[in-house]
C-alpha cells in the first residue's frame, strides 16, 4: 500500500534510537545506549500499594473511560508539585499526557505546518526531532555552548528566517542536563532566551524530564517560572525519569488557549490516559517523601556519574583527542571524538566488541548532521559494567583504522 | 499564541462528544449519551491478579520502557485470539495501540494529506471523524442501508473523485453493530466491499470494537478474514468493549509494510504502551474463559437491549413518526425523528428534562450533516433508568414545539 502513504510518511522511519536498540539483544553487550533510569530507585512498595488501591473500592472508575484532560487528583498533585519549583498555575494550564513523547507530539501538531521552522540547539533531543519530523519540520539550529544555547546565533537564525518570509514557530530547548549533551543552561542565558522569545513573539518549549536529578551545582529557576505566567513558555514534563517510565504518564503546562487545544488533540488521538496509571503517579506525588526520594535518586545516579567520569579519566589519555562533558545532573553525557571518526561506523565496531552507545547523528536534523560524537547513558549500567565498558570503548576508538579516518 | 497554531488546529475542537458530556454532570440526568460498557461485566478478580503479578517478580520490566510494537506475550495472545475468528497473521502484522482512538490516529497520519478524501458511511463513528479531521480529511460518503454500506453509491463516489483527479485514500467502515447506528453489514455486502477495494486498489479500514458482542443473528466473517491475507484490509481493535476501557489498550492489524509504518509513527508519538496494562490484557486473553466471559456479557447487554426496545415500543406510538434500529449486537441504536426536529436543539430541552442522548450531527462530516437523528447507548443505564429515560425522551419529543419545527 506504500503508494498511498503521505509523502512525509513514505520516508519516515521513526525515532532513530529504536533502530539502534535492535542490535543490542546480545546480553554480553554493555550498553551505554539506552535512556533507562535505574529500577533500583523505583519506589516499588508505594507503586504496589497505589495499584491495589486504584483497583480497590473505586475499581469501577479505574476501569472505565476517564476525563480527557486527566484525573482531577493527579492534576491537583501536579499543581502542588510545581509550586515547590516556583510555578503557580491552575487546572486550565495542564494536560496529562501519555509521557514526554506524547507531549512533544501535541506541540508539533498544534504549531507545525509542513516545512515550518523550529529554533533549536545542536545537538538536541532525538525524540523531539522524530515528533517534529512527522510534521516535516525544518530547523534554525545553533551549536550548544558549555553554558547552554547560543542565544546570539539563535537570534541571527530567527532574523534570517524573518527576512526570507518563513518565520519559525517556536524555540525548543532542554535547559537542565540536556539530552543528549548533559549541558545545563545558565541563569543568564535563560533570561536572554526569554527576552528573545518575547522580542519575536515566539513560544519557548521547555522540555524538563530531568530537573529533579541535579547532583552538583545550584538549582537554576526553570524558564517557565522565570516567565512569571506571561504565557511565553510551554513546559513538558514526564514521570519517566523522576518516578518510573513504565506507567507512561507525563504532563504539559502552558497558557490556557494552548492547553485547551492540547485537550482537543488528545481527544482525537488517544482519548484519555489510563486512570490506574494516573492514580499511581498521583500517589507518588502525594504520599512519597519526595525530598527523600529525589535525594536517594541523586545519590545513586551521582555515584554512577562519578564512577563513569573516573573511568573515562583512566582510559582516555589526552593523546586520544577525545573530549566529554561533565554534567551536573541527568542521565547522559556527550563524548566528542576527533573529526576523523564516524561514530555511525564506530557503533558497529563497538557492538562487535560488546559495548554500545548512541551515535551522535541521532541528535541532529538530517541536514546538519555531525558524525564525531556519541551519547552515553551512565545511569543504568552497574559500576563493574561501567569500568569494563569504558575500557572496551577506549580500545574500539584506539583501533579505529587510520584508513577509515579518511 | 493562537496566531501561531496551524490553520487546521485553529478551527479544531476535538471529538464532539466531549463537548456534550460536560452538560451531564447533574446526577439526576439519565444518560443514553455515553459509550460506556457496563462495569458489571468486567472480570475484576482476573484484573487484580494480573496487576499484582505484573508488579510481582518481574516488576523491573513492568516499570521500565518496553518495546514500541508491544509486549511479545500480548502479541502472541492476540494472534491466538484472532485465530478463533478465522484470522491468521504473524507478529509483523500487529501493532499494540493505546486504544481504538490511537489506532484511528495512526491510520489518519499514515494515509491522509490535507484535503484527502475518505470513503465512509453516513452516519459514521464520530471518533474517526475527529481523528481524520486532524488531517483535514474530506469525505465521499453514502447513507447507510439496513444491511450496511451502500456499495453502489460508494463506487459512484470513488469514480467521481477519480474523474476529478482527487482519488480517495481508503474506505472506512464499522461492519459489526456500527457506532452509531447499530447496523451490521451483510455477508453479501462485505464481499462486494472487498471487491470494490480491490477494483480501485483502496485499502479498507475495518473498525471492529464490538465484534464479540453479538446478541442475535449469525456471526458474519470479518472483512479481514474474508480478504484472506491479500493485504487489502487494515483491522482496528480495542480491549475497551470486549474487556474494559480503562486500561487503554488496543491493536491494529494489517499488511507488514503498513504495520511497520505504524511502529515508526508510534515511536515518535507515544513511544510505547505501558507494560502493566498490556500484561493485564494478555492475562485476559490467556487466562479468562473467553467463551464464558463473552456469553455473560452478551446475556447482560442483550437483556438491556430487549428492555430498551420494549420501552421504545411502549412510549413511541407510530403517530410520533419516530423510527429506530434494532441492532443484533453492540452498545448503540439509532433513533430517527421527523425531519422537523433538530436534535441539537432537542438535546438542550432533553437535559432540562433530565435525559440525554448524542445528537446525530456528531456522526456526520460537517458538510453532510443530518439534524433529525440521535445515538442511544442502551448498555450502561439500569433497567429502571431505561424505563424512566425513554418516557422522558418521548415527552420531550412530543413537546418539541411545532413553532420550532419550522
Amino acid at each position: 500500500m506504500e503508494s498511498l502513504f503521505t509523502p512525509i510518511m513514505k520516508r519516515f522511519e521513526g525515532y532513530a534510537i529504536g533502530k539502534m536498540l535492535k542490535y543490542l539483544d546480545d546480553p554480553e553487550i554493555i550498553s551505554f545506549a539506552g535512556g533507562l533510569p535505574s529500577a533500583d530507585v523505583f519506589p516499588l512498595d508505594l507503586i504496589r500499594r497505589a495499584a491495589e488501591k486504584s483497583l480497590g473500592e473505586n475499581w469501577r472508575e479505574s476501569l472505565q473511560y476517564s476525563p480527557i484532560p486527566g484525573e482531577k487528583a493527579l492534576i491537583e498533585a501536579v499543581i502542588a508539585y510545581l509550586r515547590r519549583d516556583g510555578i503557580r498555575i491552575g487546572p486550565e494550564n495542564i494536560v496529562i499526557t501519555t509521557s514526554g513523547q506524547h507531549g512533544l507530539d501535541l506541540v508539533g501538531r498544534l504549531f507545525l505546518n509542513p516545512r515550518d521552522f523550529v529554533v533549536a540547539d545542536l545537538p538536541t533531543f532525538g525524540g523531539a526531532l522524530a515528533a517534529f519530523e512527522m510534521e516535516d519540520a525544518r530547523y534554525a539550529a545553533a551549536d550548544l555552548e558549555p553554558d547552554g544555547s547560543n542565544i546570539e546565533a539563535m537570534e541571527a537564525g530567527i532574523k534570517d528566517l524573518l527576512k526570507k518570509g518563513t518565520p519559525p514557530k517556536f524555540i525548543y530547548v532542554v535547559p537542565d542536563f540536556q539530552n543528549p549533551s548533559g549541558i545545563t543552561m545558565s541563569l543568564e542565558k535563560r533570561k536572554a532566551l526569554l527576552a528573545l522569545g518575547r522580542r519575536y513573539r515566539l513560544p519557548i518549549v521547555e522540555d524538563s524530564p530531568y530537573r529533579d536529578l541535579r547532583y552538583s551545582g545550584e538549582r537554576i529557576p526553570s524558564l517557565f517560572s522565570l516567565d512569571e505566567n506571561q504565557g511565553g513558555v510551554i513546559g513538558l514534563y514526564t514521570f519517566s525519569k523522576m518516578f518510573c517510565p513504565g506507567l507512561r504518564v507525563g504532563f504539559n503546562i502552558g497558557p490556557a488557549d494552548v492547553i485547551q487545544k492540547f485537550h482537543f488533540i488528545k481527544s482525537a488521538n488517544i482519548l484519555n490516559t489510563p486512570k490506574l496509571n494516573q492514580d499511581i503517579c498521583a500517589a507518588f506525588l502525594r504520599e512519597a517523601d519526595l525530598d527523600a526520594h529525589f535525594q536517594a535518586a541523586r545519590r545513586y545516579y551521582s555515584e554512577k556519574l562519578k564512577f563513569f567520569l573516573g573511568a573515562m579519566n583512566d582510559h582516555f589519555p589526552d593523546s586520544l583527542g577525545v573530549k566529554w562533558t561533565r554534567p551536573e545532573g541527568g542521565l547522559f553525557l556527550w563524548i566528542t571524538t576527533p573529526e576523523s571518526i564516524d561514530t555511525h561506523e564506530l557503533f558497529f565496531r563497538a557492538i562487535e566488541e560488546k559495548v554500545a552507545f548512541v551515535p551522535g547523528e541521532v541528535f541532529y536534523p538530517k541536514d546538519a548532521c555531525r558524525r564525531n560524537a556519541m551519547r552515553i547513558n551512565f545511569s543504568y549500567p552497574t559500576q563493574d559494567q561501567i569500568v569494563r565498558g569504558v575500557a572496551r570503548l577506549a580500545a574500539v576508538i584506539k583501533n579505529y583504522p587510520a584508513a577509515a579516518r579518511g
